[in-house]
């Protein structure tokens, strides 16, 4: 299996070296590529996704990706921004479909914001859309006839769109507990109503899964009243972005959690779900976890090695539960010494 | 003052009764009239918004309103949707400033999901745009060029509506504690980075403020980690229907929040941020709270009698730390014993 590493800005070259620990620990059989993206890339070569990453990127199996932004590059032209890296390959390598597990690690329930009886009920799956929506409609400025600046941006799905990531998540849903919900906003919105007409028309290939909808801004309050009621929700891009993020802060942490990201093939892209920290990066106390976690994935979804995905997830989920912590739960664990002992407790 | 009461679906006729007990303690010099509205509306005449309401809504100093929505009318055809009455209203009445107050109430620390430590903190004022957005924009279904069903909405701001309610949230926050944080998605939408360029502009207005800008999909992770680093909130139309029914969970009970939706004149509508809840509909078990505390933003922003409105918020207050639970905070008084409570505080 050829895998290529995108590192990325901030934290995520750091957080890279930790996941390569765990992967020559395993000693797999996989071929390693590198290559400059986001900020990095935009400083030496001019551009977040130079076209010879992008080439990698295409000729690769799977991909492990850190993290991109850069403050410093955050007034330059919108298509040359670091976050275009990360838009430019979802679009470019059809990766449509991004999973991000939400799941309480035994230990951490007193670390979350909500109350531990609360957060320990967390299990849940989020399946969001990752091509479509307001994300990659035309989008731009223009003048009104009253002579003012408009921003706009069209949002939209097509029937196609939406059958396919509900496909993956009915999937989903069989291979757990068999209950997916759909959040769209269907009272406002067209390419909601769009959304859950065809949500329904899929339904019918999966009797055997229990289907619900549910309203964006109720999903948003649910998720902080009773977060355990969820196992696979499905949405849009958009809301996506939003209930993940607020789904991995109920877990205690943004530091833990892992995404996938799939295509129509097994090719895949697979990253945290935090962002760079610019804040923190170089000082080698960012939490690899979620990195960590990220490769457990990437083996799993694009190596087919469930077995070294579940021996990482077993390795990751010891570790917290013997109490290892970095600074994003209290602790003092640095970076490096998180990854070995991961690299420890699978040798172990 | 004339107030329309529109008592609307569900468990609005329920809860207005109490307000409506609150309005008569105290005695004010108000007319009163009704009408019908959302799918009560829709099943007696046809339509949820049917021209007398908009003509009595329109001729009113304030508009007092339950909550809209009935299952038996989700299929109807979208424009004849009970929830198009507030929509409707929203436009038609040029209301464009929804603020949404969130504080956490002596006694009530231990409902929210929240920790108490973390929810005890929350003292917030979401400022949310509603005339605009992907709300308010074209939309429709379309067919691609391969013949598939497309969705579509427009989402866009102008620059003018930006100012407006980038003013009305620059004042509130002078009248708070002179923070300011703008929620956006300018690092993927045009609509946003126009928005975030124009709350920029006002900011030379503000100097006494302190303005911050934050990624929705982070604002929706510190809502959860530490909503109490939050003071004014505003954002655009469909970010601010989700971050302020989130927020409102964090208080412990969606049934505590009232809102206030504010025109360029002192007109304004006042609603319960809850919906209809059909479920708990004439059961007698629906809280009032929520449409008591709207009334006294009535009396605030549309009557100009502060006094009033203080006087019911300290009733609420009081009645919540007496220790007097409806069945959404776990306790068993009724809809009527709750409103009873509230008017024995006030003259007390
Ligand atoms: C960086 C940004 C463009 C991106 C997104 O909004 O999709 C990020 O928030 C994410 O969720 O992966
Ligand atoms: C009923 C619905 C159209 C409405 C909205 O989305 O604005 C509601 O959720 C609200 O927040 O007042």
């Amino acid at each position: 299996m050829k895998i290529l590493l995108l590192a990325g800005d901030g934290i995520g070259p750091e957080i890279m070296v930790e996941a390569e620990k765990v992967l020559t620990a395993l000693a797999l059989p996989v071929t390693l590529d590198r290559a400059l993206v986001g900020g990095a890339a935009y400083a030496a070569a001019g551009h977040p996704l130079p076209p010879e990453t992008l080439a990698k990127a295409k000729a690769a199996d799977a991909i492990l990706f850190g993290a991109v932004g850069d403050p410093r590059f955050d007034n330059v032209e919108r298509h040359l921004r670091p976050e275009q890296a990360i838009l430019g390959l979802r679009a470019e390598l059809g990766l449509f479909a991004n999973l991000r597990p939400a799941k309480m690690f035994a230990g951490l329930e007193d670390s979350s914001a909500l109350r531990p009886e609360v957060a320990s009920a967390i299990d849940l799956l989020i399946v969001r859309e990752l091509n479509g929506d307001v994300y990659f409609g035309e989008k731009g400025t223009r003048t009104t006839a009253d002579g003012q600046r408009e921003g706009y941006d069209i949002m939209a799905y097509s029937e196609n769109e939406v059958r396919r990531i509900a496909h993956v998540a009915f999937r989903a849903a069989q291979g757990r507990r068999g209950r997916l919900c759909s959040v769209d906003k269907a009272n406002v919105l067209e390419t909601s109503q769009l959304w859950r007409d065809v949500v329904i028309e899929v339904a019918a290939d999966y009797p055997d899964v229990t289907l619900s909808h549910m309203y964006v801004d109720n999903a948003a309050m649910q998720l902080v009243r009773n977060p355990g009621q969820f196992d696979v929700v499905v949405t849009g891009n958009l809301f996506g972005d939003i209930l993940s993020d607020q789904a991995s802060m109920c877990v205690g942490s943004i530091g833990l959690l892992a995404s996938a990201s799939l295509s129509e093939s097994t090719q895949g892209l697979y990253e945290p779900i935090h962002g760079s920290a610019p804040d923190i990066a170089g000082q080698g106390v960012a939490n690899p976890l979620a990195m960590i976690l990220s490769l457990a994935m990437l083996l799993r979804h694009s190596g087919g090695d469930e077995a070294s995905a579940v021996r990482i997830e077993a390795a990751v989920a010891q570790v917290l539960a013997d109490g290892c912590r970095g600074a994003d739960l209290g602790g003092h664990m640095g970076t490096a010494a998180l990854g070995d002992a991961v690299v420890a407790a699978l040798n172990g």
